[in-house]
């Protein structure tokens, strides 16, 4: 999450710094509201925590075992520690969140399993190269730490969605190798209503093993999750969580956040909001030879390509985003354009009155 | 923590297990709303945030660094793992809840130092007695870890209130040993207005160099922090908490909670309530031969003995507390009695009440 | 392992302070120069690496995993750490070495995993105390580390030796209870010339899980070994030594020193001699007034209480051994006398001539 | 180190496979054999020990903290440790020994804290790429962890030698930066006399503050060693290498391979015999056309490519080397040839005739 220069006079309706800067959505404020009288069991012992549950495996279509936390960086930590030994790696995209703004969180919490890190190809995973970096690092023997787990982000770091095909291949290459398969979904709904498909498929029945399910971003306070789908994990998690301190005690305003989040597709209505603006915005700007997106647009991020001139206009009039080290080339300027379900629709046109005012 | 036979009928006005089952209190919770409208810096770039850096210098009445998180947990694991290196031990009282109840979070946290238990004297640390400890731990060089930091927690495990004099001598010891001092303040506020003195004389005027303070058990959703008194661990704590998963995303919810806390004295006042109904209830058991306290009411909290026949008798009106092992003999019953901010009144003649008809 | 104030003139033939002192024995010291020559595949690939696990399996009477390793610490670290996740805990008696003499190195190399600490009887082990501190544990779920493994020593730290039955007895227990058995073998040879049994009836028969085997106080340069009895630790165990940096290149100079320690009996018969000195010396003091033993004499230490005026008599002869502290009471004078392989039987008469001449 | 497919009749004298599988040098062994006699203190207290504090003084011509080891993993991981908090990250090379051949020993002993990877220039490291990369990573606040210390190794990875000139700039460029430099000496004596240098003038003088040193690749048993300039190390150094097991109790047989080691330089001697056989290797081949080494030679490392077939028939007569992993296209053979200070001189026209008979 690279420093944004401060926008001189930041607007919110301008703002496209991230996702992680809008409020807490109506309906699910309702629900912190309407939680907030009596005592409860503390530790997840009460009744939102245990109607959760049931609740997950409605969403998931299966048994599994749900873990709220209070940060995504805390379900990824949790998700892979409980799937490696410290004397294990995980194969990921050198780009990935875990690898780049994470400070260090995997190798805290798994007692120091590294990452093998892969180039990929615009930000995603591809079978051959994970099989062909899993057989090298083996033929090493006890000189290298054994590849355990492949981790993959849905959307991708360059706002990228993985199809259910290419899922299902990562996945089938993954467990063919003898590794678990870890989605970080800090993003999941978003690429959900871009595929137009079920939580169900995007996950278990792809193939993915453990899932950082995240609500933040899209309209929680803080409401992110461990979901696994096999059941000799559930323990670890619970253990592993109470040693991070992510236990809360106050549990079940962390419980109505999801269940709200859920209600009446709640999230995938925030989701299908957010990435309809950063649709809108693509296309705004396609036909703009100031600017151009590196890649198509599938969820709620853009990677915009202009020069520092049009950056500095456009953040003289409120907008604001960050600086991005573009993927090939670190002296070429590339900003990230985040949109969310809060966004007002205004921004579009705001935006292309600012652009032809920088050209007038 | 012991698990708790459920009442047979658990009624909320008649639990007494713990403070951590209170809900939010109203002006924490109007905080909340009242914060969420509009994007906000995430991460704690926002006012609220900023706000709440120097609320905390008032408070504290010194220069300090403030790093809200949402569990004590995380607070005690993070403020140690900031004094030691893990080839150092944390000197503490046997009962600690760090050692109890944490499960280990602070060897994670710390990357495996290890605790000095002491036995101290009914849950109270005695300069003396770390004194001898520790010189003996260092006589033996690098086969010993070597102890580097004094763990206190004010109000301590059995309940009862360091005085200011104990305190200071505590510290003293301590710092002429070369040791840190951290206090463990999940009930900070409830000795705070046992002692009637200010948050800067039982803690930093003292000696304290770090300290955890807790706001859950006394009416927020989910609101800790570790207060650091030593500017050099500001870096440490900022890295660490990003780390171990603690730094929220929509930080302001957090900032809000403790600001709301410290307003009008709202934290005193809530916890001089929660100290008062453990007083009437101390004062109203005090004449009875069928229960007694161990030690004297200081905070909120009484760990009475009473036969099993009895507490499954107030069980079956209702009442709830934990089991909790004896301190000196483990085949006596004990029972730990919480106090807090929204217990009602009547549960002290209810539970007159009840105790009188288990004798007629 | 206390500081030794030095003898004022120190003599090897008098230094009762360890057996790690000693030189190494004439047979391994031949077969380190027999192993010189051409050259050898490394880590543990060579021709005396191959042979010695053959070589253990024999001595064990039963497939298991050799781990050859440079130092008893480590042994009892890595065989710990592949019993344990870090949110489990190691039941041991208080004053045992892991504890108290390894600067906290199964918590590095566990990850953390604290020590559920055992009060004993005379540095023994009793199964009632050992479930219901389990149990105790286990009630509190995730708030508490869960017990997973018993740690013994044989020799215990006070030098006395488990007979058979306590070491079955230990064992069903532990086992009853889920938890794996470890051995810390540091005096391994030592108790089974005591006991005069197999080394496989002293562990595996006996239920032992993990041993930590020591050569180095009987006689080798620096050899000490994990001995896994269940195939399933094997791959951590190879993993977790390279990663500790454990796995010598040139291993063939670590797999001789074991080899010639079995041959004809090598270590049993450096065993007895230690052994017969220590009773020599426990029975030359045992009509004496000004000196007594602690306890009975097992293996090859005695704890013997005596003034600090006569131990400065001593040391003024040069005789030397290590200040210890008392297991009862702190105020009280102790020391510990270590017999080896390599000590003159003359010690037994230099020293009653010693004594003799302070009484003059 | 990839696994070596065995040699059909592997001959010691034809092996190139690595300098780890050499026997103890004759003026080595001797010094064992002479420190063999009688008790000595124990856990480094003994007078070699002693000794040798004061040699390495004289060897780099400082003051400095020498740390004796069994091998090199070790002295990397600790060396490693005593710079970083696990929040901080480690500066190197991608082809580092230690990122690609310790199975993950510097994050465990550091707790955690990551590599920095960069791509360098055959496998040497430059000043811009560093200087670039560690002030991307420092945009990013608390999200990455942060820059502490540059590793590098002398001989590199890719058996080249940094000259003084470039060893200079890069511990300038570090310092700059705010970071520690590490050197990674497993084969120091072996750039040394390439270099024709003094020891100081290629490590504290250029600007290293802690250095690995190697003797078992050029003659020792198991001598390695950690040498720190900075006079603040010193206690993390004793306490983590007690902690994690490395402090042998005979310490005096670590010390006397030191002594011997840098009697007379017969280190010097050592290394200049392999690296001269290295020279004439590189020589004889250089003519052919069926093969060549991919760099220049520099010291004892040759990185040669040629035909699988050709592979096989010189594995058919006796000789032995690993197959290495191509820095550019993994879809090339190549394979690595490491001589040694035991290696005959023979195997020069030995390769020859047998290069000749595959072509005849």
């Amino acid at each position: 999450m690279p420093k944004a220069p401060a926008a001189v006079t930041p607007r919110p309706d301008r703002a496209l710094t991230s996702d992680n800067i809008s409020p807490v959505s109506a309906p699910i404020m309702a629900a912190l509201i309407a939680a907030n009288h009596s005592a409860a069991a503390s530790y997840g012992a009460d009744d939102h925590s245990d109607k959760l549950n049931r609740r997950a495996q409605d969403i998931f279509e299966c048994d599994l075992t749900m873990v709220p936390l209070s940060t995504g960086t805390a379900a990824n930590a949790l998700a892979l520690s409980t799937l490696v030994e410290p004397f294990e790696c995980i194969v990921t995209q050198q780009s990935a969140h875990i690898v780049t703004d994470e400070c260090g969180a995997i190798g805290f919490y798994s007692a120091g399993a590294p990452f093998m890190l892969l180039n990929g190809q615009a930000g995603k995973l591809y079978p051959a190269e994970i099989k062909q970096a899993v057989q090298q690092a083996r033929s090493l023997g006890v000189h290298h730490t054994n590849p355990r787990v492949l981790s993959l982000s849905q959307v991708t770091e360059w706002g990228l969605v993985y199809s259910l095909d290419e899922l299902r291949a990562l996945c089938d290459c993954a467990h063919e190798l003898g590794l678990w398969v870890h989605m970080d979904g800090a993003r999941f709904a978003n690429a959900l209503v871009s595929l137009n498909v079920s939580p169900a498929e995007m996950s278990v029945k792809a193939g993915v093993d453990i899932l950082s399910l995240g609500a933040t971003k899209n309209g929680a306070m803080a409401a992110e999750a461990v979901i696994a789908f096999d059941p000799s994990l559930q323990q670890k998690l619970h253990y592993r969580r109470k040693r991070a301190g992510h236990l809360l005690s106050k549990m079940r305003y962390l419980a109505v956040q999801w269940l709200a989040y859920w209600q009446d597709d709640h999230w995938l209505h925030n989701a299908r909001a957010a990435n309809a603006l950063a649709q809108q915005l693509a296309e705004a700007i396609a036909p703009r030879t100031d600017m151009h997106c590196l890649y198509p647009c599938a969820a709620n991020e853009l990677f915009v390509e202009y020069s520092p001139a049009l950056a500095q206009h456009l953040r003289q009039h409120g907008f604001d985003f960050y600086d991005w080290p573009h993927p090939t080339d670190p002296t070429r300027a590339l900003w990230r354009w985040v949109t969310r379900f809060d966004l007002p629709a205004s921004i579009v046109t705001d935006l292309l009155e600012c652009l032809n005012q920088y050209h007038a």
